[in-house]
């Protein structure tokens, strides 16, 4: 469906009704504030395909495992992002006829979603069965300013009759997860009460006991006075509403204001969740839709400002990276360690858990980038908090001493995923988890985090690659058995190349780390290896892995092995097969796929991504080559690891090409799957595409590098990015580079392989060769 | 539970009543006919634990596939044997007091199963909540030589009141599969009559269209003397019952004979399947009791004469062979090639499907040796039958020119196991189906099958091997990847020793059977070859695979190697394991298991068992020594094929403790799991443990060889197979060797490597030095 969505720069539009296409819109036009956040559902009663969805950062349900095939190991019960209360509901009756979109003639439809100042807007004329013309408008948003408020204008217009509009607002919590494992709902009603303007409802999870609370005020406007009809009330099991009757002519504009404060009791007492609820509401109501609105565009304009990337010359590119920007910042503001970036953020339900890997791997780049430290550091805390959880996991695999190994996806620290291949063997993860701590000090240069919680992180994982690791008297070194690399298109091989790398980095990082404590924290070090139970034993183990870890490799080629049994495989390039069999993983059967060689996902590229600096161009180059033509791409996180290195050896030709694919995955629905949701995880990928891709950005030893290249279809590139103070504008064309400092920081760069400095609210400019 | 049953060497006896192994005690004492079959539950109501469970061959059910995790290539449905009407009901009251043993005291409980003539015997003493006591004894069978007739004898005896006794014979179809995917019940109803003495139901499954007809009669006697009580009526959906009264006084008997018949569509028109099914109860209600126990009696005796084996010394042992043969006996007869061997017969539902590999590697031996030759030859016909299935099975995972892969799990030739690391890489059972047609030839001598059927499956099998061996350019070897071998704890591992031998074995032997055919049957050789549209080219394929075929080893040891990793993992033997830690999947981890030297089940011995000629005796030491150690047979097929090889290499006590661990497997509920059905296929592995191991009974070259030794704890040992129309009775001790012909065909013998001839009813003695 490409541009099914109209091209625009700073919206999303989508002109005409296709209901067809209404579920995978409902996913695009989503908002959220971090949060909360939900699906672009319609306001009025819709019976077409429609996946309702609201979601509350945290609020989950451990709903029962379900699995074919049961293996020792698995959770019982599994955390999964549960689907609230329908808060944006107004249903609308035009003389006794409902207004459903689905039951009557839809004319100049048009739904935008305004990224530049957050909300989103729907317009259409409708005629119904009975001949009545309406034109109806809504705008509402979910504001970044005040968490829990969301907010609706919802106008109509009679345009050929007169007679009684009946509006009813009201709240839904009798709703269902898309992905119950046993059809079963997940809420009980605890109390609700409705009175005219006003109701509330709160609701309990079966399991948990979170408590959310949602209260909803409106407003009626006819012709732009307040008009207060008489109102009847309404309830029943898990719902609550008002009707009110307005009488109109044609022409007239009846609109009604809906305030609506969702809070849960993640952040209040349970006592006082109805009255604190009842005042956000009401203080909303009393501020009005448009200062709400004011402090929503004021808000997105801060978040553009540290965020945005400018692309002249392709509007689509321009439009693509807008959405992936927006739908990051609606996904997750970094203000509370408990919470992650899903990977449907909240666009959907799919996947359960709302943490993968993703986060450490692609996520964090982005968040290191463009917010402040907090939010990355918060997501450091995250893992931290869930430490406990992650050991627990690794003693159900049978590791012992306080090894950990954190699970697949999860949302409370549980493992929510079951399958044998990816929940106990995708280990990896591990990893990424321990490099994102590198990531965050190396960027940043902010080294609390070491002593205060990152050491224990990295010990408990460092303890578990001690004891994953085995010796094989056969090859005279340490192995990796049993694992999935990145490369989900392989499961259960030995020696991951990707995975033995990161597993003897984190050990080593781990011992450069306490060096560092030792060096600089004594006396915390002591005292958390007496908490850890740590022996220097543990040390001499760590270096003889490190020191005799087995790295497969074909000498001959010049490359790192994926695996032991690699080159075993028939040896076929993408380009040579017949394009019916892509994608492999909707016409191969799964065996098929794992004795192929074909790659899903960048795997040992992955891994001279994350450690590029201690390999030459010419083995980047030799691996790449060799392995860019055997990926099929079918993880939207390949692309854009494959972008940035192949912006590394200059082969920018490529690196668009496989920008191109990840840059407008969603809003061209190339998967054909985002009814789902978004990809929001991939998103960030995109981003770094372009600011470490195409912008070359690295930080070594305390300096920013910026390598910038541009696609030659575009005729400028800007992104802004934040590094350790400064605020930089960093733009390129063919052939210059401006780099405008916007804060009073300083900041040492090393553009194009030169060193600079560049003080606050200096300009530096270069001609590119 | 060791002995919990007690010893004898013709029956199963359980005295007192144990609810806590009533479920146990419901599969052990299971009957069936080979047509149908039942697990013990009680006639009367019981309100406790049990798995009410009665089947019918071939009756199957395609319940809708339930997966945790969907992988391309799993049907959507399944094929599951289907629990059906309960024809055994007969409910009591007692003065308005209903009979039930979970609700009333339980004296001098007796239940018999009588292998020697087949039926089924139980008796207790019962004191109810009103204080009335009655004596009850209970025996019945499934007809042997009436394969849709049920009998039962039950009578009734008050010991200390006098009053009423109603007592309700009826048929319950309102039953549920227990493993039913998604709780649906799988039977509607479609006809059913209750008359005074008789009253019948049809059935149709709600998918395939199976109907199958219960027709019940009935007599009552008291003290001897035919009664005929008034008879109230009763039906409900899919029920029917008569109510009858009965007046008694303290130590009347009071007896109903119940007759049943059971019939499908499967072998009678639909049409008349009323008419049929009320013909057969009639006459087996006419015939009485007596005379069709007497049939019974009868037909069992012709089964032990040609299949018993006798263990003078060990009256455990003895009981435990007898149990295996009888229930291999109950659970399949040979008549029906559209019939198998499910795992658990008829004594549970658990696995759905009823044909694994099972059958071709550890029944047909069975079956060769006890039964007429047709027997076996229909297990062949039954893999014919479904090679369409098996070819279309290969296209699902991408094979192409009539390959076939047959399905792990099956009723009519679909998938029916859902695990991607089994279902679609664990392909040696594509083998073990070519070996079977080299084993009946071989063991037969009748060649007749290779023209009319097998060639077809020998050739479809390995079209697939061809297809699914690849050439490495880096072993320059055919490699096959990604597969399962016989042990299960080693997953999508590359070269399993096993598989890629079974696979260049079987290229070899359809080569062996072209030449045959184009020897002796060139003209249906030709036929077949165009049918098969078969080009010879594929022949000089076939031919550098079997020249080709990389098999992985280890020079050093002198050993062949499970699979191409099997050395880099920690070699760690299994006495040197913790005991907690056994059995392992119970204890560890799926990937725990995988990455660690731990084997299930015989993998490069099970290869060496069914090459053995290939091998010189040290080679095979070599590889048991080096495997056996650290094997732990948690498959109960595991432990045969190692006493089979221990045998074979003098190893005479490894070779009864090997036996050791599956002669009482269900008897004495070992793995704790018996109560969901007997593992009636490995029952087969026991009885090859004593022919081919303690009797080292191999054929090779048309001649039976022997080579018999008697564990040190045995008296005597004699067995009795069938070879090319002689029937031999061969008897062991520990110094001499008795073979009694007990037909009139001359056999031609090699016993302890030196030739003999046995003319038709010779015996021939051999001391033993």
């Amino acid at each position: 469906m490409k541009h099914y969505y109209k091209l625009d720069e700073w919206n999303i539009i989508e002109e005409g009704f296709d209901a067809d296409k209404n579920e995978i819109s409902e996913s695009i036009f989503s908002l959220g504030n971090g949060y909360m956040g939900q699906r672009a559902n319609f306001e009025e009663e819709y019976s077409g395909a429609s996946l309702q969805g609201n979601y509350i950062a945290g609020v989950y349900y451990p709903d029962k495992t379900r699995v074919g095939w049961w293996k020792n190991g698995y959770p019982e019960y599994f955390a999964k992002v549960l689907n609230s209360t329908n808060w944006i509901g107004i249903n609308i009756k035009i003389n006794d006829i409902s207004l459903d979109l689905a039951k009557c003639t839809v004319n100049e439809f048009k739904r935008v979603l305004n990224m530049e100042e957050g909300y989103l807007q729907r317009s259409f004329k409708a005629a119904l069965s009975n001949g009545n013309e309406i034109e109806v408008k809504s705008k509402r948003f979910i504001s970044m300013t005040r968490g829990e408020i969301g907010a609706i204008k919802y106008s109509l217009k009679p345009l050929n009759f007169k007679g009684k509009l009946e509006i009813t607002p009201y709240l839904d919590g009798d709703v269902m997860n898309s992905d119950s494992n046993y059809d079963e709902k997940f809420w009980d009603e605890i109390s609700k009460e409705v009175n005219p303007y006003e109701a509330y409802m709160m609701l309990k999870t079966k399991k948990l006991d979170f408590h959310i609370c949602t209260y909803m005020t409106y407003e009626l406007t006819k012709n732009g006075e307040i008009i207060k009809p008489l109102v009847a009330l309404e309830q029943s099991e898990k719902y609550v509403s008002n009707t009110v009757l307005v009488d109109c002519i044609e022409n007239d504009e009846i609109t009604i204001y809906k305030y609506v404060a969702n809070t849960s009791s993640r952040y209040y007492e349970t006592a006082e969740l109805r009255q604190r609820t009842k005042e956000l509401s009401n203080k909303a109501k009393n501020d009005g839709f448009d200062i709400l609105l004011k402090e929503q565009a004021h808000s997105w304009k801060e978040k553009w400002k540290e965020s945005d990337i400018v692309i002249e010359g392709d509007i689509s590119a321009q439009q693509g990276i807008r959405f992936n920007i927006f739908q990051l910042n609606q996904t997750y503001t970094g203000e509370d360690h408990r919470l992650n970036i899903g990977p449907k953020g909240f666009t959907g339900e799919k996947y359960g858990g709302s943490t993968y890997w993703d986060t450490e791997a692609y996520c964090i780049p982005f968040y290191l980038s463009t917010s402040e430290e907090k939010v990355s550091r918060n997501l450091l805390l995250y893992r931290y908090k869930q430490l406990d959880k992650a050991i627990e996991n690794a003693e159900k695999l049978g590791f012992t001493n306080g090894a950990a190994l954190y699970p697949m996806v999860t949302m409370n620290g549980e493992e929510c995923h079951n399958e044998w291949e990816i929940t106990f063997e995708e280990i990896h993860r591990n990893g990424a988890i321990a490099y994102a701590t590198y990531n965050y000090v190396n960027y940043t240069g902010d080294k609390s985090c070491l002593g205060e919680f990152s050491f224990e992180v990295l010990a408990a994982i460092s303890r578990f690659w001690a004891q994953r690791a085995t010796f094989s008297k056969s090859k005279n070194k340490y192995v990796i058995l049993g694992v999935t690399g990145p490369n989900e298109y392989e499961n259960n091989i030995n020696n991951n190349w990707y995975t033995n790398k990161i597993a003897a980095w984190t050990l080593g990082y781990t011992l450069e780390v306490i060096n560092y404590l030792s060096e600089n924290e004594p006396e915390r070090l002591s005292e958390l290896k007496e908490k850890l139970n740590f022996k220097d034993d543990e040390i001499v183990i760590w270096k003889s892995i490190i020191e005799n870890m087995y790295y497969p490799c074909d000498e001959e080629l010049g490359i790192f092995l994926q695996q032991d049994g690699y080159m075993d495989k028939e040896q076929i390039l993408v380009k040579e097969l017949d394009k019916k069999h892509l994608p492999l993983n909707q016409n191969w059967s799964w065996d098929r796929i794992l004795r192929s060689c074909f790659i899903k996902q960048a795997d040992v590229l992955q891994g001279i991504y994350l450690f590029e600096q201690e390999y030459d161009t010419d083995t980047i180059r030799r691996n790449f080559e060799f392995y860019e033509p055997r990926t099929v791409h079918e993880s939207s996180l390949s692309p854009c690891i494959h972008t940035i290195l192949a912006g590394k050896i200059g082969n920018h030709d490529k690196a668009y090409e496989m920008y191109l694919r990840a840059s407008r995955l969603d809003l061209d629905n190339y998967n054909n799957d985002t009814n789902d949701g978004c990809h929001s995880t991939s998103m960030a990928g995109t981003w770094m595409a372009i600011v470490h891709g195409f912008g070359g950005l690295r930080v070594m030893n305390n300096k920013l590098i910026l390598n910038p290249f541009i696609p030659k279809h575009w005729c400028s590139c800007s992104f802004k990015i934040m590094f350790r103070g400064a605020l930089l504008n960093i733009k390129f064309t063919a052939s210059t580079l401006q780099i405008q400092n916007e804060n009073n920081i300083a900041v040492n760069l090393s553009v194009y392989e030169k060193d600079y400095s560049l003080n606050g609210n200096d300009l530096l400019e270069i001609n590119i060769l």
